[in-house]
């Protein structure tokens, strides 16, 4: 049989239109709406698995969304690696930023342009064709599990149940996972470091009904200043986050690791052009990679409340709203910090407003060592394909179940990510560069040869 | 014929009908959509003159939407009553607050629910009722002309241009205006001062496009904090509003003054109780009457950025939005206001974002004398038809064109408004009970023949 190289080329179209097919189901798992189309999506997966060369698959109902598991063991002595992806997608508004619809998925310049093109429908896919060539030209060197998960996007809140319920079928080495980007097309990188999540909506409530902004305006607090009052609060001038005991748990990171991190290639010009800024802002003493590397932060994720149409209303709104997310770092614990910002944001409520804080979703850090067997497995497969050592980066975005699965599974994950910056995911336009998507598959492609070499002369 | 109480008695079913009729067009002029309906209130007030009794009427075009204009001439020697109100309405939403359809007139529990039941639908038809009773009963004492604009909710914004293009038209003794509340039921008063207004819209811009907060958080500003930060800024700990030069031209009322204010009945826990809140806020060193009567204040009225649906999504905005209005008070000039607070809003915005403010529409304030005719005959009127004398009120409220009346047609306007603030004016579950209504039109049909009397004995 052809080497992958030639396989791809051969079978490109029939590849991408197999994604596509994947793509146009609308598998936004926030949204009670598309219930249905989850199921969709995970018969799909069920489908592509079987044909991609699984002995067996089978969707597993859970709480929400189900998990599609399927697998191929040739041989139970071998290595066995647990790939996990995830079917479900971001919402898409604001819809009218989109060039062309998110569920229609268009190739233009070189690109796929379609919601879940990068994440994670179009990087999950490269996993499946990887397993499909090593199976079809009889070189799959070790076990494959798969399992497809449809609630990444809203926290993956019954994946823990899910693995509790079934430690021994999911028995592996190693979870492989593609859901991360890369620093640039020409220097490949892998993914050491995952930041944790905490994401909350408060609703801060005045009067018992809107009011007319000049009857009572200057009189009765105005929940949307009382909400902006307390939010501005929350960070400092050095942009420090004043929650009391949210930097207790921060493993602060020795100034020796922090001048090998930034070796890594950055270019503050080209990142500030790339997002039209005049200034980049973050906390004070720390360069860009580490802000989103190594600290922890505090954004606005969403903000309402008032007449938000055309022209003006005179109006004060009755209640305001913020949804508001912290990125976390180890050893930072999500449960610990929602409970701390919940206790702080009722703390610093004025009398005049009433306060209701709910914890959305949230996850744990992730660190990876770099010196384990599969990344060194990784990082021979990205050289094999990009001509260069992969650089290893602590990513600021959170995968909050990879660290769910190391204490339930007790099983380290390797983060091989193909995405770009450019990607827009979660954006409108959210995009995948073709190229990517088959050096990917490529890429995977000689890991598993790799990873199956390393794990035999351990042995 | 019978007085006017009879008459109302009598007529009650065919009255409300006729109102009903006008409040079923949905003239919202704050949007678009709603161009025709316009153009069907200005022509269902056309023939609501009419058929009152009016000489004549004609719909003027604006740059805007039509002004409708009609008049009833006894005698050019004797005193002539301009009145004034509008045909345009606020926007409803949210809508799902609505017990009723906004647009489908109801009456429960002895009031008139939808959106212009009050403002300036209900009240501006008591104006129409009171000429219709004067002129079938053949006692009009003074000549009357009506004029009634679409354009009160954004600001008045053709009607210095009507009043500039048909000076001799409109000339007359007074402006009579039903726009404004009385304290209560059996409090009843009359408007004395109006706030200005100036309502600002900003927009700041961090990244050119909604970014991952997990791959960007820490690193980029967020332009929903930003925003947060910035307007929290625009007030002190004590409720004072920070542009510099906002206070410059505040009239300070001598403490004399504010001891007469004083004596308005005011009941704090009623109020806190109505509003269902714990505590009262504004401006450190001021009464609640004061706060909205005497003193100028900045209100958040929308605010919206960033994702605001069902469960959570991880991004940093591009784009954050307020609508923010500032109520003003003599000598505060809104155009001088609204440059200070752009100029202002400029200045503190760091280099991280970019910012765009918009003057959406602005008026100055009013203060009318209590001892002129006008005022003198409302008071007697409100005595006849309540029993009490009316107490007189500085408004929070703004109604911009009077002070434009003034400018530019030299004119004083009396303000006899019947309103309650339990009316829900702007808001959803608008409402106008049907006593206020009736009593209204009794209350006007008195105010002619006091004021038609007061001028010929002063003449």
């Amino acid at each position: 049989m052809e080497d992958i190289k030639n396989y791809i080329e051969k079978n490109k179209e029939k590849i991408l239109e197999e994604l596509f097919s994947l793509i146009r189901i609308p598998s936004i798992s926030s949204e009670a709406a598309h219930k249905d189309d989850m199921m969709k999506a995970a018969e799909c997966w069920k489908t592509t698995l079987l044909k991609s060369g699984a002995d067996k698959a089978e969707i597993f109902p859970t709480a929400g969304n189900p998990v599609v598991y399927g697998e191929r063991i040739i041989d139970p002595a071998k290595p066995t690696i647990l790939v996990y992806a995830h079917y479900d997608v971001m919402p898409v508004d604001p819809l009218d930023l989109w060039n062309t619809p998110p569920f229609e998925p268009q190739v233009r310049d070189g690109k796929i342009f379609a919601r879940g093109a990068d994440d994670d429908k179009g990087q999950s896919f490269m996993q499946a064709k990887a397993f499909e060539y090593l199976v079809k030209s009889g070189t799959l060197p070790c076990n494959v599990k798969f399992m497809i998960e449809g609630e990444e996007e809203i926290g993956s809140v019954n994946m823990g149940q899910f693995c509790e319920n079934n430690k021994e079928m999911l028995r592996a080495d190693v979870i492989l996972v593609s859901d991360t980007s890369m620093i640039a097309p020409d220097i490949p990188s892998i993914t050491s470091g995952l930041r944790g999540l905490s994401y909350m909506e408060v609703e801060v409530t005045g009067p018992n009904k809107d009011l007319h902004s000049g009857l009572f305006g200057g009189a009765v607090a105005n929940p949307a200043n009382v909400l902006v009052d307390m939010i501005a609060s929350l960070k400092d001038n050095k942009q420090r986050i004043t929650i009391p005991g949210f930097y207790d748990d921060v493993i602060e990171i020795s100034h020796e690791e922090r001048q090998k991190m930034a070796k890594a290639p950055f270019d503050l010009q080209a990142y500030k052009k790339a997002l039209d800024i005049n200034e980049v802002c973050g906390e004070e003493g720390y360069t860009s990679p580490e802000r989103t590397g190594i600290r922890p932060t505090l954004d606005i994720n969403g903000i309402w409340g008032g007449y938000t149409g055309e022209g003006a209303k005179t109006v004060i709104p009755s209640k305001a709203y913020a949804k508001i997310s912290m990125r976390l770092v180890p050893d930072q614990d999500h449960i610990k910090i929602s409970k701390l910002f919940e206790d702080h944001f009722k703390a610093i409520a004025p009398p005049y407003v009433k306060v209701k804080v709910t914890a959305l979703h949230g996850g744990q850090g992730y660190v990876s060592p770099t010196d384990m067997p599969s990344y060194l497995a990784a990082e021979k497969a990205y050289f094999k394909t990009f001509g260069k050592v992969p650089v290893p980066v602590r990513s600021g975005g959170s995968i909050p179940i990879i660290s769910t699965f190391e204490d339930k599974l007790g099983i380290k994950s390797i983060l091989m990510g193909f995405g770009l910056e450019s990607d827009a995911i979660h954006s409108p336009n959210e995009n995948f560069p073709l190229e990517q998507f088959f050096n990917g598959i490529e890429t995977i492609v000689y890991f598993y040869g790799f990873y199956a070499q390393a794990m035999k002369s351990k042995s």
